[in-house]
């Protein structure tokens, strides 16, 4: 017996250690997704479409329209256009096929993958939708009427480190007007983001600025070599603070002097016109600085009309970093949330060129989906009915009372209900769990009994009242709850 | 003279040779985008908006709800599933950073550059959506309330080689119910693709066929073991004709009896139930071939409520090359075109096997956007109001009269109206050529003299119509013609 009893012992521990490699096994074969990407369910998908869809109306309504371009890019497009850093950051597509056709062993020293990885790839996953639409508008530009009003809403992929609330795909929703260089255009675009955030419920404060005023001040203080410098450093004011920024400048080699007359520059206060008033005093002896001002000068005029719910807010420590912006500069910033602009853009006088258009002016600007759709998140701004499916389900009561059903099913999807029927006889408590984890309305109960009579049980969800419905009439009855 | 002449020959001479040059180099630097590729521009995306809509609205309809994964995926999840042929289209990521880091120089002998690629690549773009559900179904299993009735409309990428109707990047629509193996839920697939294509005036015939049967034909001639090798011949039937069937079947072994029995198998016509009883008569030693029949006959059954407006024809030459698929098989044909399906999918028993999940069997269907387009395109079938975008222009006489159209274009957008002011004061005929492109209906004529008398000049672009608005009346006048 205790021999027996041994064996089973044995046994019972070999099963033991052979479930627990099995687990491990299953545990490293579980499926998943590469670091800075995301899959959405249903209910993302809903909030997610929510925010797109209120986007996209908004852009139709103001006379913009769709443009797709494809996700993947020829390399020479895309290298060079975003920098250094930019460069680093593209995902780039092997060659397909035999892709060391032509590469010798010397080139892979692993001292220059740089330049192997340029020979044995000739495509890139896009980085942005502004270089994609630049070379669009020149490949298309016979076909095009100007000005060209477009939006467009596509994925972009970075090879970014990621983390919280930076992803290495994600959406971007341009619109841009290209061939026109009047100040209307600024005017639509602010009116654009106004309109969006207002129908999403965002409180916004809408920030602007004019390259040509940051030349004016560059020029004020006696170093217009020094633009780009200046503007990344007071770009970080209401991040890092002025004595930082301070530092920063003398670092990038701006004079004690030029520091001195920059500190009452950023002390300007009031409204936005008397802002404008006081900046004209200091740049009278810079021509595109009062260019600057003057073209702020009208915007501000033109929006007058739009009766804007959002405040807007002249800030001339707003640069956005873009050395392609030429003149307004715009970036929006949610109230009451901890996170960086939901949404900018500005004015580029030459973007086309470097694809051999020339003198084609555009504004544009681009909304952050994922940035708003935490905002919205946090501060709990999605309405309930996003995550709806069907309004019906028809309860699986078997073979003979599905064929009733389908009827019913089929009637319902005449009149423009949406509806669907359990596929399987499950006990009803699964079914009506089913209803419930899809926000379901109606559950219809046809058994044998209701249909004998003719008369059904429908259940509202919502409230658990039961109602008694003739089959003839219960297309009425839920298009009338509507 | 003549010598001041000759040099300004050579001068012109020169200036000639270099503008060719230079020619020559902006031709070469035409930007372009990679071979089956493609962009969309406005015209063309809202005939794809208006099919996708459509699709998606049906889906809705019948309960379905949407999800996203991203382009980006594990190459060990992609890798495997679509054939050895299918793994050499997949495209691959080169990894970021260094990516040679480990990789020897004798890595790169030339003869094998596709163990090299995985060294070097860790993820891939999605071949199709059917694996990447598969994956989701696996990794969110503890979220998702089953069945689980999804769709999923994205693009997907394949290193085919490019020819007419065949690209490297496009559009997926597909549509699955997982976690319920009730013939209800082909039942609702059918009726999908019944109300899609009715929607879309495209006239189809249903085919239908189950892979049961297919294995109790294999049964039947004596050889289960060649089942994979009969569905691949007899599926090219229609293609390539009886003649070259026969040969192909000789060369997979099938042996001379066989095909003698497979004849009159294919011979066989007549309604739906008559073909199935017929069969049924063939198929008596082959439970797995019954079974098919069986669940054919109910699914035809389950169909019947339903009023089709397209034929639904049991086809038993339908296999559709994946062996993923157990159970019932669709395919769907435009009528009068020269194309093959536009839609097709079937049952499978273990598709969320590969990634260890097990006995979940699920049904799905995939619509072809691209070759429906085509097909609404050869048949003249898409609506002439898709190109809409705004329905009123407001035309620009200047600054001042800027003012009196933008408080009008607000005006216009607070009743839901969609306009834009051309942003340029340009020339009026400029202005009206930019309303017709854009096929706006109506242009707002706001000059000086109609703001002085507060009566606006409305024109037609339908018909050429000029109305005299009151501008107070604008908004009724515009609705008023909806």
């Amino acid at each position: 017996m205790e021999s027996i009893k041994a064996i089973f012992g044995h046994l019972n521990e070999i099963r033991f250690t052979f479930t627990a490699i099995t687990k491990i096994i299953m545990a490293h074969q579980k499926p998943g997704i590469p670091k800075g990407t995301r899959d959405f369910g249903p209910a993302e998908m809903a909030r997610r479409n929510y925010i797109f869809d209120t986007i996209r109306a908004v852009f139709r309504q103001h006379g913009y329209v769709p443009i797709e371009t494809p996700a993947i890019e020829n390399l020479d497009t895309l290298l060079g256009k975003y920098g250094e850093e930019g460069d680093k950051l593209l995902f780039k597509i092997l060659n397909s096929g035999d892709f060391l056709t032509g590469i010798r062993q010397t080139d892979v020293t692993g001292e220059n993958p740089n330049a192997l990885s340029l020979k044995i790839c000739e495509k890139g996953l896009r980085y942005d939708l502004t270089v994609p639409f630049a070379r669009f508008v020149v490949q298309h530009q016979h076909e095009i009427e100007f000005p060209f009003k477009r939006y467009q809403i596509q994925p972009v992929w970075r090879a970014d480190r990621p983390q919280r609330g930076r992803y290495r795909e994600f959406y971007q929703c341009d619109v841009d007007i290209i061939g026109s260089n009047s100040l209307l255009n600024e005017a639509d675009l602010i009116c654009i983001i106004d309109e969006v955030f207002s129908k999403l419920s965002i409180g916004v404060r809408i920030k602007l600025n004019n390259r040509k005023i940051l030349a004016g001040i560059a020029e004020y203080i006696g170093q217009p070599e020094k633009i780009t410098d200046i503007t990344v450093a007071i770009d970080k004011l209401e991040k890092i603070g002025s004595e930082a920024v301070t530092q920063e400048l003398q670092l990038k080699g701006v004079t004690v002097q030029g520091i001195y007359k920059l500190e009452p520059l950023f002390a300007i206060s009031g409204s936005n016109p008397d802002k404008l008033e006081k900046f004209g005093k200091f740049l009278q002896e810079s021509p595109t600085g009062l260019k600057g001002i003057e073209e702020t000068k009208q915007l501000l005029q033109y929006i007058m009309p739009l009766k804007l719910k959002s405040d807007v807010e002249l800030d001339i420590s707003l640069a956005r970093g873009l050395n392609y912006y030429t003149g307004t500069i715009i970036e929006v910033k949610a109230l009451g949330a901890e996170i960086g602009s939901i949404c900018g853009g500005g004015r580029y006088d030459d973007l086309t060129g470097i694809f051999g258009l020339k003198n084609i002016s555009g504004v544009g600007i681009s909304f952050g989906a994922d940035r708003i759709y935490d905002v919205m998140e946090q501060q709990g701004l999605f309405p309930n009915e996003t995550a709806v499916s069907s309004r019906v389900l028809l309860a699986n009561f078997g073979e003979k009372e599905s064929m009733y059903s389908l009827d019913l099913l089929s009637k319902l999807h005449d009149a423009g209900i949406s509806a669907e029927i359990y596929p399987d006889a499950a006990k009803l408590n699964k079914q009506l769990s089913y209803a419930n984890s899809k926000h379901i309305r109606f559950v219809v109960l046809a058994g044998a009994n209701e249909i004998r009579e003719g008369l059904l049980s429908v259940k509202d969800m919502e409230n658990g009242e039961q109602h008694k419905v003739k089959g003839e009439q219960l297309v009425q009855f839920i298009a009338g709850d509507k």
